[in-house]
């Protein structure tokens, strides 16, 4: 769905500019509170418990405040990324030097974007992609090539091809729990992967916003990690899934050679990111029992799952899609339907899921819609799985 | 001062990257605490009570978890929007449909540079310019003219020569307490600009993050408020002077023809602003009395400027200045010697101000430093007003 562009005096790059669907559906969830939505990628509020969120409030406001109230480094607030550096990553050679704490990791995305995209960079994506990196990357007008995806990868003898045949400049990939596909990358093929980016000097923007969220509790090794090329390197992280999407914090892990232009393209955007969520992020983190807090969300986002996938098993076994490892998404295929029939008549019945033609860089048509299973309540569930099965079956007839 | 550009792969646009002496000086003050700052934008992190603040957060942990630890609309959250329209703008035609909340006002200079800036758009800025629109406009690369400033505004025999020579497509201003100058332009000046700019089809993109900030409670009227071409004017406003930078939170008066593609470009930078923050926010102003408020800050940096202004007449009587109506600033000449000497013999006695390069387009030198009065302590104004007299005098001998 494209924006409605005015006819009026505007950037050249302003004709690349996409709109989501998403954010115009979680509007109508705000506007409507009849509208189940199986659209958003929204995590659940009451995963943090009051009391330690009271607690952490009431002593950054009587102990923290000068920092807390303040502008503060671009870069972020040094405690913070201490504690990211110790922690939330695997690549072995950073500092807190090589974090930026951004708001939310989207903005590392379009700070890249900023960064790296001109006209005649090329940039290699997963199919189907993330809709967030298409909309931070679109205005800024590179060329988009795309690598076609099996459950465990990228399809290892066309990106192969893709490499010979081009100079592709920039990947960007989301290897775990991809969003919207759920797929993850195969270790085997994380190691393969990262030694012919090694290979073609290209340069990798990896994606960990789910890294954590795997059902099991497991933590996949990030492709960067295996990387050789350490100058060529980007990982993002995100702390909307782990914590709250409220707090807008994520994360970029930057090579030294860039950390001083990325700093300062981070400062011309905003000046530097907000401050108070800093600090209660980092408090957060000093007081939670971390791996104790990680399980309970992995756990909660698994049973989640589970019930989503009996639902449909239930109500709509015409349904197709594959069991994901972690995550919030499923990718489900609705076969036989017109899918804007489908969106349009869901939407009238009040249920509301993401049409697979968001995620591809060419708004090409697909059968395929991303549910999320995350933030709807078990009966809220039922009631729409069995919207959606009326809807589906009374097109299909 | 340039960033350290690295001489690898990059967009084009990062060679137009602007980075800022302001934000390495803070970065200093962090890490130095003896370091004297005159430099920063710093408000008063102790002009909110703790104890109001304590209570706010409590009640949003309470009441609001569900909407304050979520993703929310990308044009921010409604109550905080109707309240901007209805306490914080004189513009007349507005709704709450025309207000977007952006991650500090910055943001949105950030947005409007890659909606309306090409190589080819033509762009007026005061001389002096604030530094942050230089940081967030350069990377898009338009054309800057500049206007010759006089202690009430642009001159306007310049500014007619300049719109009758070039096809200037925006004109970039802050007319209230500017920075850094502190000039304030004259009701009738607003008047007239406001009507040239009607007249001449010109985007105005009128900054009023110091709007409250006058020592004597007045408010001036916006320049936007006099002009007939409603769909070529654009206000920004910032929580950040008269509630906390720590919030980090702004937001932009957009035209109606304008608002879905703002929209969809807020949502390419970050999806949406710190959720979390726009409801603390709105709950403050609710609870405050904001009248009652107001004037405590702006009777606080008034009796802070008389202090700075009293111990450079002492101190330093060969400075010169204008007394300012309003805002954080003094803009300070020191005459009859080299302000990079200056500037960096001050450093090394730890006390630090802005050069004024640092606001002038082209870099170009200036005999002027802007200096900071709000954050310093009494004491410490002095003790740092004495460090700048004896390296101003040792280098003037």
């Amino acid at each position: 769905m494209e924006p409605e562009l005015p006819t009026i005096f505007s950037a050249k790059r302003t004709s690349f500019v996409r709109s989501s669907v998403i954010r115009e559906i979680l509007k109508l969830t705000v506007e409507n509170s009849d509208l189940l939505s199986f659209a958003g990628g929204l995590p659940n509020p009451h995963l943090l418990s009051k009391d330690v969120l009271s607690s952490v409030m009431e002593s950054v406001v009587r102990e923290n405040r000068n920092i807390a109230l303040q502008y503060g480094d671009s870069s972020g607030y040094l405690p913070l990324r201490n504690q990211i550096t110790k922690g939330l990553t695997d690549v072995p050679w950073i500092s807190s030097d090589s974090i930026t704490i951004t708001h939310g990791s989207q903005q590392g995305l379009d700070i890249l974007g900023k960064m790296f995209m001109d006209s005649d960079t090329n940039v290699l994506l997963e199919d189907p992609v993330y809709l967030g990196a298409l909309q931070a990357f679109s205005p800024y007008h590179p060329q988009f090539f795309t690598v076609p995806m099996e459950t465990d990868g990228p399809n290892l003898f066309w990106l192969e091809e893709i490499l010979s045949q081009n100079k592709i400049h920039i990947f960007y990939a989301n290897p775990s729990y991809q969003n919207p596909s759920t797929y993850t990358w195969s270790v085997e093929k994380r190691k393969q992967i990262a030694s012919l980016l090694d290979e073609k000097e290209i340069i990798l923007i990896e994606d960990e916003a789910y890294r954590y969220l795997d059902f099991e509790g497991n933590v996949y090794p990030s492709v960067s990690s295996f990387r050789k090329r350490r100058d060529l390197t980007f990982v993002l992280g995100s702390f909307s899934k782990i914590l709250s999407p409220g707090f807008r914090l994520g994360w970029t892990v930057v090579p030294d050679v860039y950390r001083s232009l990325f700093t300062a393209i981070k400062q011309g955007n905003d000046l530097n990111s907000n401050q108070f969520s800093q600090v209660v992020v980092s408090k957060l983190l000093e007081v939670l029992d971390w791996n104790e807090h990680l399980r309970s969300i992995q756990i909660f986002y698994s049973e989640k799952k589970e019930t989503l996938v009996s639902l449909l098993k239930e109500y709509l076994p015409e349904a197709k899609f594959s069991d994901p490892e972690g995550g919030m998404f499923l990718w489900v295929e609705y076969p036989k339907v017109s899918p804007k029939e489908l969106m349009k008549q869901c939407l009238a019945s009040g249920v509301a899921m993401v049409p697979g033609s968001e995620f591809s860089p060419a708004n090409k048509s697909s059968s395929q819609f991303r549910m999320n299973f995350s933030f709807l309540g078990k009966e809220e569930m039922e009631v729409g799985v069995k919207r959606i099965a009326k809807v589906y079956r009374d097109i299909n007839t």
